[in-house]
């Protein structure tokens, strides 16, 4: 049987991944629906060849080149925009699942909208989770709706909880620590963004990337991991393996530790979340131990690495404070990245901003919106007038 | 609901070890009926403590010291004695399951004599299966009988398959590599019992320990992998992981790899396979990666090791060369331990035994105890007459 999907963010690194798997589906994957940010002319291209019915475009003025490019191919699509349109994709009535696989809280409404149709989810956009947790495991328990993660460390603990009892469940989230893990905190105040966007294993977009050098990608996982398996914030380790070859553990109430190995490859898992439960033949590369002889494991450091403890602590606190923190970073790496601010200044902005806010415990959907706009607001304040607004 | 267990091999170190888990289990486990072959008193302690409904004893003077300590002590239980005794215990009308933890292919008749009557077996005679695992399995699945691994690789397996799509798997089974992994061959060949006794990771019997410093231990385990889990010895993969932190590992149709890692605690793997779909809360010490830094891999080397190719040649020749080969280990092992021959003599008596033996395709029962019995003879002809049998 054809599963037919609908992905959010397909010029993006796992959009462009997921298309790959596609490719070596055969017939088992059927692509309906597409949505990207503003990459029209890639789009373009994957409009041309896989025929979706519904098509999106964040950005309205490259909507608008696209759909005169369409037009001058002959292709008739209508090109939605805005998040409306990611909505239209995500909503797309011949779709059974969503690949959500754009950067940042801007997946919570597409993923809320295509839980409430009753799509299965494919989640590669972990701020979602970090953002409304509660009310999206909340909207998938009441839709019945499956969320498979396509993370790598979450889809590893996916996979090894297959089959399992999983009473008194502890999950060992590995990271590689980043490009910077043996960087000095001298040094960390002065790398640039050219020097954090060349991660050592993995090749992932420009946020993902800063977030994996700051280690917030891991505080980020492990909250989405608290809520996609119902896992205490005391029950959930984070082991620095630079190797990136163990990709996440679980440890079940016996002691026994199971984890999934494999390269560095974000196709395995975006098929894997595609092919459940089945797996798929594939022609990547396999794990060879005689290419990986050494495995080493040790504890983070967060003193250098701030943002662990920091995003963490945000997340155990709930409520208004995770989106708050995500809002934050999202809006100072991106100055990061634009050389505005410099790379001890994303946990310095995103603790002051937390600390800044007014906590609500049981926001809504509303509320969590609202937070997110004011905590993009404080932290771009905060970017723009650099000290003085340190706590 | 409480499973009720016999076990072959009570007074072993798996036995006891079996003993202490059904201690910490609560009411899950009751303990009805006990063999052992000829440590008496110690058997008299354990059917103190237990009273199980049927007792045997291998040795039959053991046997009659066990029966009058017995009488002293007022405990009415009847002892059998020898192979029937072994088969007495294994079909304990009252056992729902059998743990089969007798050392060497003494363990075959009565493993299937509990197959046929129905109970669940808890295999730690990996033997058994070398010497006869076509008739073994074919009656496991004749009497729908569920054969659950106790060795500690083929529960890590077994673990990792559940809830798994097992289409194309391959297995990579680790080794420690023994005591012996870093010694030339010329340090090899002068060896004593006793250095091959101080494994460095697991404490076990005598003879699994000396197969272990051999890697014929190995070699048995991938025969009993190929039974256990149907697949072909082409897919079976051994890797030398000195630390005994991954316990084995599977290899799924899309390249994920899946490991069970633990710390070298044989109760473990006993107590998943009493458990088992279940996992029960543990009181021994848990995996921690903070006393485990580094992990490492090697190819294992054949020519310092030749009884792991050699054994796993024999498992792909079947019919009649593992039961011989099997066979012709057990006394040389034993030889060994006695001082009568060096350790670079067990892959020769090993290598001439199977060498000399007249292969047949599909031996039967009777075959396979004729070849076994004739082996003995052959491989010990080979231990007395020192070189002159050499080929």
């Amino acid at each position: 049987m054809t599963r037919r999907i609908a992905i959010l963010g397909s010029t993006g690194s796992i959009g462009r991944q997921t298309l790959e798997v596609v490719d070596q589906s055969g017939d088992a994957l059927q692509v309906v629906a597409l949505a990207a940010g503003g990459n029209w002319s890639l789009l373009f291209e994957q409009v041309k060849k896989y025929r979706p019915a519904v098509v999106a475009m964040m950005d309205p003025i490259a909507a608008e080149q696209l759909q005169a490019a369409l037009q001058a191919a002959s292709i008739m699509v209508e090109v939605h925009t805005g998040q409306d349109g990611l909505i239209a994709v995500a909503t797309a009535p011949t779709a059974d699942m969503v690949v959500t696989a754009v950067s940042g809280a801007i997946g919570l409404m597409p993923t809320m909208a295509a839980i409430n149709s009753g799509k299965t989810i494919a989640l590669a956009n972990k701020e979602t989770l970090v953002a409304a947790g509660q009310l999206v495991m909340a909207a998938a328990k009441e839709k019945n709706v499956a969320i498979l993660p396509v993370d790598s460390e979450h889809s590893a603990i996916y996979q090894c909880l297959q089959g399992q009892d999983c009473r008194d469940l502890r999950l060992i989230l590995t990271a590689s620590g980043g490009p910077f893990r043996d960087f000095s905190l001298e040094e960390l105040v002065q790398v640039s963004p050219e020097q954090a966007l060349r991660h050592p294993n993995w090749a992932m977009g420009a946020k993902i990337t800063i977030d994996s050098a700051s280690l917030m990608n891991k505080a980020l996982e492990v909250i989405e991991a608290h809520w996609l398996f119902d896992v205490s914030f005391d029950a959930i380790e984070v082991l620095i393996h630079p190797q990136s070859v163990i990709h996440s553990m679980i440890e079940l109430r016996d002691g026994a530790v199971l984890a999934q190995l494999g390269i560095p490859d974000m196709r395995l898992p975006i098929q894997y979340a595609l092919s459940y439960p089945e797996r798929w033949t594939a022609s990547w590369p396999r794990l060879r131990f005689s290419d990986h002889p050494n495995l080493t494991f040790r504890a983070p450091d967060h003193e250098r690495f701030p943002c662990l403890a920091l995003a963490i602590e945000a997340g155990r606190a709930g409520g208004t404070a995770p989106v708050v923190m995500n809002a934050a970073n999202e809006v100072a790496v991106h100055a990061f990245l634009a050389h505005q601010i410099g790379f001890m200044d994303i946990p310095r902005i995103v603790r002051e901003t937390i600390q800044a806010h007014a906590w609500q415990a049981s926001p809504n959907l509303d509320g969590i919106l609202a937070s997110d706009q004011w905590a993009r607001e404080n932290a771009a304040m905060r970017v723009a007038g650099g000290r003085e607004f340190s706590g």
